[in-house]
């Protein structure tokens, strides 16, 4: 068996990462992926590094097993702190969502005055501060974590009046700031955009990781020689650590009713 | 050594805990106490029964090694989805929280129409339910879920017209309810009592089961000959899964600056 039919892996600490991989799908959409959602331990965003490094190994042996071709890391916490770990233990391309999200933020900045918004464990790794700098030494970058906007979307208040009080609580300091673009540097934060650019107004771009990750994973693939030629579309298989009906939902909301298969997954024993 | 001189066992899933450590410090202040946080894989309120189960074994596992001479689970979703399970591992005496909050609705209710908050685990569990009508079997039981209070709560936004917004959102359906006392059914909730009191108005008692779980800890002991006969203060003993400068901060504002000595846990390995 040719290693370029194998599938790729990609995990999240839950369903955040469903945006990498619809992206993913849509680009690529003859590879097939295997998605594990680390809900039983979620969140991962106000955790410590090593804790975050010890669930991110986990995940990766998981997936490694399966014979993956490569392993996305679905997750900004997890790229942040865990990426060069991952890289580390394996042979198979490790893309984190950090770099993409850079790349898109400096492509879309004219004048380098970049924000991010992420989780607390996000900003205070400075990933995407090291990340954006390392593209455009000269850029500005101002990090700002908003840690309830993963609870808030997780529970549905997308268009609750708390949720824009609490974005604009956060997102006030931005105005005096004068960035032009803002990296939404979580994969849950694109299901609050439509609150998150009302505050920001129209001068400021918005951008997230999921579309440029999907692309960075076409040309890693692409390099090696490892991109299917099967014609038919790929398989989708999704484990969960703790299997939920919201799980399933957001799934279908992403990957339609004929999702793939769902199977819970005990990573802890 | 007599085993009255043991201390007392105390889980949570992070700090929502507290508020019955300080209850039982209180009440028994020459006891020691072992307070175990599993602040890496908070919060439970939204998992599954099965995952819950598996960590409050790992929890009570690492307690009893403790040689404690009772264990209190001083979480609301694990006392209701774990109890028996933790009653079938060992000898010393193990309990919950939701018996005594059940006691204090009973105790506080005159017309017997009872209100239940907490999270989606605890409401679905039916446990607060059960337990009040096995006090009072004409009690009428409205009990509703409030996902996003931990959350808020753990972010300081105790004070935040969000949470008053939010709290209107989950609370109002109770007014068509005509309930006379509200259970807060969820340790993290007491911190947000001035905001659920605002909406409920001054008619409606509010209860929670810390002073009533200590009570029945007292009891337990006493029944057994096991309260300790130290006349000093006792030893108090931090335990967190995953450390955070907010756990220290919220262990301080309970036990004062000198609250005891908090160490790091790994439970996973």
């Amino acid at each position: 068996m040719s290693k370029a039919t194998l599938p790729i892996g990609i995990f999240d600490s839950g369903v955040g990462g469903l945006t990498v991989a619809a992206a993913i799908c849509r680009l690529l959409p003859h590879e097939h992926i295997v998605y594990l959602g680390d809900t039983a331990r979620l969140p991962y965003g106000n955790k410590s590094v090593a804790t975050v490094q010890r669930y991110a190994i986990k995940n990766a042996h998981f997936l490694l097993k399966q014979k993956v071709k490569a392993l996305v890391i679905a997750c900004n916490t997890a790229s942040a702190m865990a990426l060069e770990v991952l890289q580390g233990i394996t042979d198979v391309p490790v893309l984190g969502v950090i770099t993409p999200g850079a790349q898109a933020a400096v492509k879309a900045s004219k004048s380098g005055a970049i924000g991010v918004i992420g989780t607390v464990g996000t900003i205070r790794s400075n990933a995407y501060q090291n990340a954006i700098t390392a593209l455009r030494p000269d850029a500005r970058v101002v990090a700002l974590p908003c840690p309830l906007f993963v609870p808030l979307a997780e529970e549905g208040f997308m268009h609750h009046k708390a949720t824009e009080l609490i974005a604009r609580t956060y997102l006030t300091p931005l105005h005096h700031e004068d960035i032009d673009t803002l990296v939404l540097g979580c994969t849950h934060y694109p299901l609050l955009q439509h609150i998150i650019a009302e505050i920001m107004g129209p001068h400021i771009a918005l951008v997230d990781s999921a579309n440029t990750a999907a692309l960075a994973l076409h040309n890693a693939l692409s390099t090696r020689e490892l991109l299917t030629t099967a014609r038919k579309p790929g398989a989708r298989t999704f484990y969960a650590t703790d299997i939920s009906d919201r799980f399933q939902e957001i799934a279908q909301s992403f990957f339609g009713p004929g999702f793939g298969t769902l199977e819970h997954l005990d990573l802890t024993e």
